[in-house]
């Protein structure tokens, strides 16, 4: 017995070091980081957290402290599983999804952050224990840039150590995001992945059209091309264009997985745990991707999908976002021989620094 | 131009006047209405309204206030499903169901409000204008009634002048669950519209099972058998037991009525203008009803409910809830000749006597 007695959640607002684009969550200025502190009588603390694209924080705030903390002090915070169970139904009638996922993703990583602490293992262990290494690609919100700092920024992913590289389409023609496509395959070479994300701006027809344009430059997957809730779309654009599709980003409840895993015709699945239910919820989607013979990758926060993917056998690729969380824990992301290596510290392995972040925060 | 120039967000929660008990939400000591009032520079000024079974408010308010207020200042308040539309993506990452869609909702709400006030009309008019009245029936959160209580609660129903009557189930045992819906029918003869609501507490083989059980007292529909996330389900009981099925409360997206309406052979759809969009959402799905070829009821906040249902030529029978919202207004539901009848007010017909509310607010 390890008794929940108190939880503190946190708010901040991280400026960006330039504003990004993308194709359908317009200007970012900043992200969003909700961390929640959990504090158990055997004297441990664990820390979770969610990030959101600059909008929703406050919500997600005011849900773990309005809803789930009374809901959760003075529990045992061993079960997670259980914890996780109880808080979705909990908040039901509000949730199935948006902002409760969000809030019961940062509760649920901060209960495996304790769980850890109180094993001595790492997450890499805890969450399969297939490997602690994995590929990683990174993606950038590049939409808004021209074609020569596109360029520019995939080789310098290329030159950071990485051997695959994301950038955005869904420019206002087709023609024009060929153009980025085949400059940016020309500049990365023939051996370094490649992908692209249209963050579902596209039609399925739009959808087709482009993926077939897309072909000739051997793209690992195509990324979201149209909206997250068109399951037998996705199929439709599979079928037809022959590419690779991936998403997941965009999908909070299993039930929206599993309509994704058996409808969509998907090549890759990527759960982020910040949205879909914590390391609890990112571990029900990897063995549903299991089932669906598919890699499991992720979205977002490197610092922590890091160890999920690793630990996976059936693990994909790692995103490495353009949102830096991992620049304000004490151990940002570590890469070697272009593979991502898990933290081998008990618990989740991110530790914030957060004399960096309240210096950062834009919030009073 | 009608230009939005203050937005005030305000929570209330307020308590029932006794503990109700449904079979997944738990316990309700208290409902939570959050009201958002919309003033444009031409002097009026629109509010809307959501609400929850307790959990919740805090979030919805906190989208409000930090998100779509900033979006919505200074905006043209007329076009109102192009704001809608807007709202949507402008929380997309942290939305698709959830608390955004309360919040939009709200919002929405608060937008009809002020178009009825600048043309005049009542919401029944602007919302299709079929009619002025309506079927109504009540519906008790009343699982936690022993057997006396619940027979003298429906006849209380009827008493009221109320032709239709629902009650919970989803009891430890079908055994208790038939016992009741028989007293039930008993109690109140074969002429009263009766419905049960199982607030998906049953798999789809126990929902089968009930179903049959029920069908000798002349159920007009089975609510929420199941979870509303498994669409499928919801067809395989209705197949399975001929019974009639009713959901709505729960879906928020208009994707998610789409796949009930494809998938789930429903007999009724019950869409909630307070966590579907608002008015603008509500009528989205009435119109998806129309060309599914089924009535159009109602969840909750019967006061506002009596208008959209009225004003469709499809509307089918109002829920007139536990959760007295309408006894904060200033006009409590009018019932003539067991008909709901739509206020007539220019707006939509809904004002809050706000003194009072703040007399029974339990938050300070
Ligand atoms: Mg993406
Ligand atoms: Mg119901």
């Amino acid at each position: 017995m390890s008794t929940i007695t108190s939880i503190d959640v946190r708010l901040f607002q991280v400026p960006l070091a330039e504003v990004l684009v993308d194709a359908k969550h317009g200007d970012h200025h900043f992200f969003e980081l909700v961390t929640v502190t959990i504090q158990t009588d055997d004297g441990l603390a664990g820390t979770g957290y969610t990030y959101t694209g600059g909008k929703g924080g406050h919500a997600i705030e005011a849900m773990v402290r309005h809803d789930l903390t009374p809901f959760l002090m003075g529990q045992d915070a061993a079960p997670v599983e259980d914890l996780h169970e109880a808080m979705k139904w909990h908040v039901h009638y509000v949730a199935r999804g948006g902002i409760a996922s969000f809030a019961i993703s940062a509760v649920d990583i901060a209960l495996w952050d304790l769980r850890g602490k109180r094993s001595g293992q790492a997450l890499w262990q805890m969450a399969g224990g297939a490997g602690r290494t994995c590929r990683a690609y990174c993606g950038g919100i590049d939409l808004g840039y021209d074609l020569p700092k596109l360029v520019d920024s995939v080789k310098g992913y290329v030159a950071r150590g990485f051997d695959g590289v994301k950038i955005k389409v869904g420019q206002p023609t087709l023609a024009q995001d060929v153009a980025r496509v085949a400059a940016v395959r020309e500049a990365i070479g023939p051996d370094v992945t490649f992908m692209v994300d249209a963050n579902y701006s596209m039609s399925v027809e739009q959808a087709i059209e482009a993926a077939r344009a897309f072909d000739p430059y051997d793209i690992t997957w195509f990324e979201e091309p149209t909206i997250p809730d068109d399951y037998a779309g996705y199929a439709r654009i599979a079928e037809a264009s022959g590419m690779p599709l991936a998403m997941g980003e965009n999908l909070h409840t299993i039930h929206e997985f599993d309509y994704a895993f058996a409808q969509s015709k998907l090549s890759f699945i990527q759960p982020d745990a910040s949205n879909c239910g914590g390391i609890t919820g990112w571990l029900q989607v990897a063995e549903r991707a299991k089932g669906a013979g598919i890699p499991v990758c992720s979205h977002g926060m490197q610092e922590l999908h890091v160890s999920l993917v690793a630990s996976q056998p059936h693990g994909g690729w790692l995103e490495v976002h353009s949102f830096p969380i991992d620049t304000y824990t004490t151990r940002p992301l570590v890469v070697e021989d272009a593979r991502a290596v898990a933290p081998d510290a008990p618990g989740i392995g991110v530790a914030f620094d957060w004399d960096k972040l309240n210096a950062a925060n834009l919030l009073p």
